[in-house]
């Protein structure tokens, strides 16, 4: 509708929109196969073509679309949260596991284990409205910056994606993110780095519950987990809310394998990818191991499923939004 | 976009677009209201102005979007299908709950209470892939006619408020379903019914498993229910499925009073509207007292609240899509 539309009132501009490269960012062989399908797809004369309400495009986020090291910065939000939250009140700080993310040790954090790990998260993702909640996160994301890059987090997406994102949506796809990260987390941001709005992100959620006080109804984040939506949990959550299967999915590690699988074994033209991390100058290289973004089965089988492998360093002319 | 679209390429239709009633089945001061309201969120000029991104219109289905006499129309189908599944298997008949629904008597299985409900549900609910399930229930939906109507279920959808669907997207709306229907039931038939895809269908739901068998990926509808979508569970769950506050919440019964309740009390203009049944003679008349679709509280408290409540024996001139 949007080309439609353009094209209703400025024709001349039709040659320029038709010709302009829709992925300044990409090269090589992963450009020419994306921009392949998604003309196939979207050809109404081509024998792949998919009507516009079935264009659906599926991405996880850490790793895929914003980067992922040193740690998912949704731990460094909490992390720094504890530290602020001590700060007003010390005799929050029950555990090792608080005590050590309040001085932003990580080592010493790890160190506790995943019970550890699940405290600070409860302490800083439970207890408060929802709203509060993102205020909190809004503050955070406008101060906070990585500690190698010196961005702030938002400025750490991958213009690569970002460009991706759009041509899609040029393209009449409906894009999400399905990712690991928390819903409520991921949507303070994602409508203005990604172009994403709120209902099109999928992600894991703790549970919530209805509270009217005073005639004030409130809906307030409970510490238990709701949904972890990762692995199986991805196309179980995109079927539930999405109730189709996408024609395109992307992930970076073997938490999004389940999703590739699922989409892409789909009937008709399917596009699954995988973005490999293999640039240690630019960002990161890793991928067999390692405690985020761990990705085996996808590198073993990504060939003979017919996966575009995304090799960051040689495919991507740039990497962050925040950097040239 | 649809109107501007229209505007480019034929800007000769404008008046009649604008003349013509967006609501024709609709009567009185509900539709005074309701126009009025639209016509203030979406005039540029207006101070109550709210951007398109924001218009989000929520929507129970049962007893609002089409019939739920004398019972639910899934559970309609349950029993329908005890019976069919029977026919080739008798020996699933293993309860007083599945022997009454095979015999399709409502009365009997009524009287085994919630336990024997359950039972019925689970019986066809669940054990299939979801796919093997919509397909059942679009081959019922073909073939099974209301036994007060004779119509088809699907044409059992009211007039007016598929009507008000279609204006609100003329005028920059998303419209959802948020129902306490199961959603694998509803997604059968909401796009073409409603105009409502897929996505936009919430709803409660069983617990679903992925299975991959000789490399094929399902997703296994499980006999566990995973989320009841009524109550509390209304905002709990379009919180987190949308993630945005609706300025439009409609519904029939107190099962929609948070709903309505949490929707209405953002920032800035909200409506409510509340489906009361009227009219015993075109539809059913009920309120107060029943198994479906009870409504004291939002009787009682939608003057003072300024939600519309209307009056179907008056408000509308129609009532069934299917029956002139």
């Amino acid at each position: 509708m949007m080309k439609l539309f353009s094209a209703g009132v400025s024709l001349a501009l039709l040659p320029a929109i038709v010709c302009a490269d829709p992925l300044p960012s990409w090269e090589g062989e992963s450009e020419t196969q994306i921009i392949d399908f998604v003309q196939s797809v979207t050809d109404p004369k081509s024998e792949d073509y998919v009507i516009p309400s079935d264009r659906i495009a599926v991405f996880d986020n850490d790793g895929t679309l914003w980067g992922e090291q040193p740690v998912y910065f949704q731990l460094i939000y909490a992390v720094d949260q504890v530290a602020k939250m001590a700060e007003s009140d010390p005799s929050i700080l029950t555990s090792d596991a608080l005590k050590a993310a309040a001085e932003g040790d990580y080592e010493a954090l790890m160190a506790t284990g995943k019970e550890g790990l699940i405290e600070v998260l409860k302490i800083t993702h439970s207890g408060m409205t929802v709203e509060s909640f993102q205020a909190s996160v809004a503050e955070w994301l406008a101060s906070a910056t990585h500690p190698k890059t010196d961005l702030p987090y938002n400025k750490m997406t991958y213009q690569p994606m970002v460009e991706l994102l759009r041509y899609l949506r040029d393209e009449g796809f409906k894009t999400y993110i399905v990712s690991g990260g928390g819903i409520h987390f991921m949507r303070v941001f994602t409508q203005e780095a990604y172009g994403i709005p709120t209902e099109q992100v999928i992600g894991t959620y703790t549970e919530t519950e209805y509270h009217v006080t005073d005639g004030v109804p409130q809906i307030v984040k409970a510490p238990a987990i709701g949904f972890v939506d990762d692995k199986e949990g991805k196309p179980i959550n995109i079927e539930r809310i999405i109730g189709k299967r996408p024609i395109i999915a992307g992930g970076n590690s073997d938490g999004d394998f389940a999703m590739l699988e699922w989409s892409t074994a789909g009937e008709g033209p399917r596009l699954g990818i995988l973005v490999h991390h293999t640039d240690a100058e630019r960002e990161w290289a890793y991928d067999r191991e390692g405690h985020v973004g761990v990705l085996n089965r996808g590198l073993d089988e990504a060939a003979e499923r017919g996966w575009v492998l995304v090799d960051m360093a040689n495919d991507w002319s740039r990497i962050f939004t925040g950097s040239k």
